[in-house]
């Protein structure tokens, strides 16, 4: 049946992604200082005029990328503000010398906060390299080829400059997020450039690698936290489950499976990646995805377990989708279905634009804003991106 | 009415004390490497052995306590426990140069976290403090005093040590919490030794102009954060109320002002921080204490707001009674009684002891764990004895 629904997956995802865009264009330039403001509210109101540099970064990477991909974002406006954007990351974000990135900045874009993680500065360099591709500038590919150097050396050789401490009773782990990070780094690198594809066919191998070690009993379970060994971790973090993230992971690995012709890969990334954490994850009394679980079943630590946040459902579009595409068995359609029912009567505003990010456990919008913290112009417009452009190689 | 029922409220509090410490005293003793479990499931069970020093330190002091003002709990093997767990500490939580502690252990006593605040050792202080009293012994006094002197310094004059970085776009602000943990040592030292209140009173006086410098908006608002000179901040953070929290804030003042007679710190601990945060914290919908609000009506950047905590409902059960005995208002008792049969109808668990700590905004139980990272044996036996003890001197 939901083969049938294609062109209707198609029209009212091609009209959400018009909506969705036009809401960032039209209430969050900052046209004074440059950059964007992301706390915004569901009517389009700033509410906090801080200025988080993840989501910065992922504003101009998707603004570049929806210039570069589809041809009615190829606008001139939607360029000038990624390169506004990208200045003014450049100019406030990134250490010259250590190449650190801030967390957060004040509007005018002082310093509020910085964390030891790496992830600002890979969403940094995603900004800059797309924009070096739809810029055709040297100097910001080159950005992106700086940080891209600095990355593989904190991850794969030494943190030391990221400055977490190291204490007796927590040695370090390896945790989902840093090699998921990798898959999509090198991808936008070899996007950017296909001849750097051997250059990081190493850091690739280690990435899967990694990712491959957080999938425990017996291939039923990914877990976010593993020994640096594939132990399992004792406690609740070692027994975190967070399905939309494992999810994700599923279509970063299927993506490079068809891209490297790597049919075993392909089908793990399904079965393990997907599926798995689809059953698991799923709230069949009220729908949608919870947002973490304990593979044990006890209560997880985090008081957010049993939201349903927008991000796991755009990428589980993305996922399935991309699954159906691949293998055409209709099965991953139907999936894609009842996620596409699930958010489109629940997360979607049909007449401001962007989602709404967070819903109780019964599907009770919590949270009015449409950015934050963590929520920009990201997740929501990547999917409908990626899924317009399948459903339109579908129905073609 | 509700003046007709305070037998019953005596009655259910004291066997809920019962039941309550009977829960850990059953459960959470680590006979094998001392201290306490404390992330521990409704019936009992340990689900992770991190012992997390906020509520190691605090169920130290919560045994000594009980064992010094209550006489079914004075037994030995409340003291003896509470005497272990400070040995644990000692051992473990402390720098014995610096006296900075750590937040989390392994349950060996390996250091697994440090927060760059003062809270794990101001709880330090408080077990060291009361097990000095009650054990008599001056080690654990002086060991309480020492880390005074460190807290004082901390807070009132140089917090270097405590390590956090300064940024340009995040200047030194003023947060609730630190003022009302220091009227909470001081009232403690002052237990201790009520000869060294003349020594503290300065302390005294900058604690409660910092606690008021957070009424803003003609005194009908009590704020978490606000600038160095009491200047509203802007953005999510400058506009958050914790309900909870300055309730609590509310009792810390009005036992105060009973114990130095001062009538109008008496009036606006119960108007400002009790009437007015009841007011505006209370879910008219569904009952209970909102956990976060945000002032001018925004959604909370915490996606946690609209839960129902154990905790805030502990300390107003406290403040209102406090209120009541004081006032002899019954207006104060039948608030009290409001968050009594709010309390007994979500979060008290009548079989097994403990109250559950997180219920959705509707009031169903949301977390079954009965101990966690935050939650231990602190709050509700806290609250528990205090109001039996009021209770108890009202119904003589």
């Amino acid at each position: 049946m939901s083969e049938k629904r294609l062109s209707e997956f198609l029209e009212k995802i091609r009209s959400d992604l018009d909506r969705t865009v036009n809401f960032w264009v039209t209430h969050s330039h900052d046209t004074v200082h440059g950059g964007f403001f992301n706390c915004i509210d569901e009517d389009g109101k700033i509410y906090d005029e801080t200025k988080h540099v993840w989501l910065q970064a992922r504003q101009v990477w998707m603004y570049a990328r929806l210039y570069k991909e589809m041809k009615r974002f190829q606008k001139p406006e939607i360029l000038e503000a990624a390169i506004k954007g990208a200045e003014f990351l450049q100019k406030f974000t990134r250490n010259p010398e250590t190449y650190r990135c801030y967390f957060a900045l004040t509007k005018e874009g002082k310093p509020v906060k910085i964390q030891r993680t790496i992830f600002s500065e890979c969403f940094y360099l995603m900004a800059m390299s797309e924009l070096g591709i739809v810029s055709g500038k040297q100097s910001y590919k080159k950005e992106a080829l700086t940080m891209m150097d600095k990355i593989v050396h904190w991850v794969m050789e030494d943190d030391t400059e990221i400055g977490r401490q190291s204490l007796d009773g927590a040695p370090p782990h390896s945790s989902l997020a840093v090699p998921m990070m990798m898959l999509c780094i090198i991808s936008q690198i070899e996007t950017m450039d296909n001849s750097l594809s051997n250059k990081y066919s190493k850091a690739t191998d280690w990435a899967v690698a990694e990712v491959f070690k957080h999938v425990k009993r017996d291939g039923t379970a990914v877990l976010e936290n593993v020994g640096l060994n594939g132990s399992e971790l004792t406690g609740s973090s070692g027994r975190l489950m967070t399905p939309g993230h494992s999810i994700e992971a599923g279509w970063f690995l299927l993506d490079l499976a068809i891209r490297k012709n790597r049919t075993e890969l392909a089908e793990t990334a399904i079965q393990t990646f997907m599926i798995n954490p689809y059953n698991y994850g799923w709230d069949k009394q009220y729908g949608g995805l919870y947002y973490f679980l304990d593979v044990d079943g006890w209560s997880p630590a985090q008081l957010e377990w049993d939201l349903k946040l927008w991000w796991p459902h755009n990428e589980a579009m993305i996922s399935f989708l991309m699954a159906y595409k691949h293998t055409k068995n209709v099965k991953y359609l139907d999936i894609f279905a009842q996620i596409f029912d699930y958010s489109y009567s629940h997360f979607v505003d049909n007449e401001q634009g962007e989602w709404y990010g967070y819903l109780d456990r019964e599907g009770k919008v919590k949270i009015r804003s449409k950015g934050g913290v963590w929520k920009g112009c990201f997740h929501v417009p990547r999917a409908l991106m990626m899924c317009e452009q399948m459903l339109e190689a579908m129905t073609k």
